[in-house]
């Protein structure tokens, strides 16, 4: 019984990472972190954004989102079921993408759901289908703003050596 | 020492998903799922909005949330103290309410955070009184908007279906 | 190996909690709070914003903060790899500050990340090493507000009683 309960826990984990690497896939515009959340053959349908495969998806992020000037995935409210080898979750996203078109700045702010459906292999959670529910969104003229964008949308982005543990001083 | 540090653990999960249960429950405008994050003799206190019991509240939701045209709750930060069969936690929220009046469409965001005291019985986690703290809201004019509203706010929504592990092939 | 894991679990979920409780720290402007996150000999890097040790930090916030009107820091996406004594995490945060000016009131949001270097000592993990990375803000009028701020940025704000166990009729 406490050895399923624990099993529960760490599966529940694991999916909670899974979701977040694919929040960093994107923001960091990491094409390889976004293809492994995903099984190979899972079926990804965003509605009127985007549907297709997990290689057409890294695909569709690497060409949208360097277009933009930032933009931040928060996930929250995770809820998972699991079941064995499968689960089924529900993830909260507030998106802020920002795009700058001549000398027009727009922010955009989405609200919608992650509904995935998952399926262990080898040990490994990968989502093997994804509906994106959409709550809603508002484009509007960016305030005013103070400070610049740092970190970078690649691999040479702090996260990367902070969860690699590689801290400059060899901590 | 190890079974008490993992009982302490799947308390906190347990209540991190009762609360993510009222979200759900709010946002799905699913009066059964509101109520059973509740004690029965629960009273809720949401200072200037609401103050009543369960039934009161769910039925508040029932009234005010069908009049917008999208609502989103999104938790985070949630701070949990147990002591065996009481707890006290804090969960921040960040809402995006839509409502229409005539042509005009506004946003409400608004932030708070909820303060709980919580009591297991037979098993089962539930809220006994909640005080909800606001810190600051702001409505305006909508913005630009792209992407029609899916999923639906009943049990017909797609989240049901993977949170019960019903999959659409049978997976 | 079920110990290991169990404890990989804990471990995440304590360096969580002195996330929370960094929030927490800055939300109630509470300096005692704020350094206990930190090892005495922590670095902070807040880019543009602010560089210097924890005791500097908490002074700044004290003197920053009771300025503004409300202020909430809402944390999402933690991502932590642990290694032994040490562990490295990557937070994303998105804050609303207002602030009165005269007659003007505004609204700050921003969106960012915190990449933090943690060490266990004596059993605690404190953070050793903290980069802020900032995505984007915006600051703006604020909208129309409907309700008034409540609770209090100060140990008498009734989260400390319920995490704290203090309830008011001896529940």
């Amino acid at each position: 019984m406490t050895d399923h309960a624990l099993q529960e826990l760490l599966d529940k984990q694991a999916i909670t990472e899974r979701l977040f690497d694919y929040a960093r896939g994107v923001d960091r515009i990491d094409s390889e972190l976004i293809r492994s959340v995903f099984h190979p053959d899972a079926q990804l349908d965003y509605g009127a954004m985007f549907a297709g495969t997990r290689e057409e998806f890294a695909e569709f992020i690497g060409l949208v989102h360097p277009e933009m000037e930032a933009h931040s995935h928060h996930l929250s409210n995770i809820s998972v079921t699991i079941d064995g080898e499968r689960a089924g979750s529900e993830t909260y996203v507030l998106a802020w993408l920002r795009a700058r078109g001549g000398d027009a700045v727009n922010d955009t702010v989405t609200s919608g759901r992650y509904v995935d459906e998952w399926r262990r292999t080898r040990g490994e959670w990968r989502i093997v289908h994804r509906t994106y529910l959409h709550d809603t969104d508002s484009t509007r003229s960016a305030g005013t703003s103070g400070f610049p964008t740092t970190g970078s949308r690649d691999t040479s982005d702090p996260s990367y050596a902070a969860l690699g543990l590689r801290f400059s001083e060899g901590a």
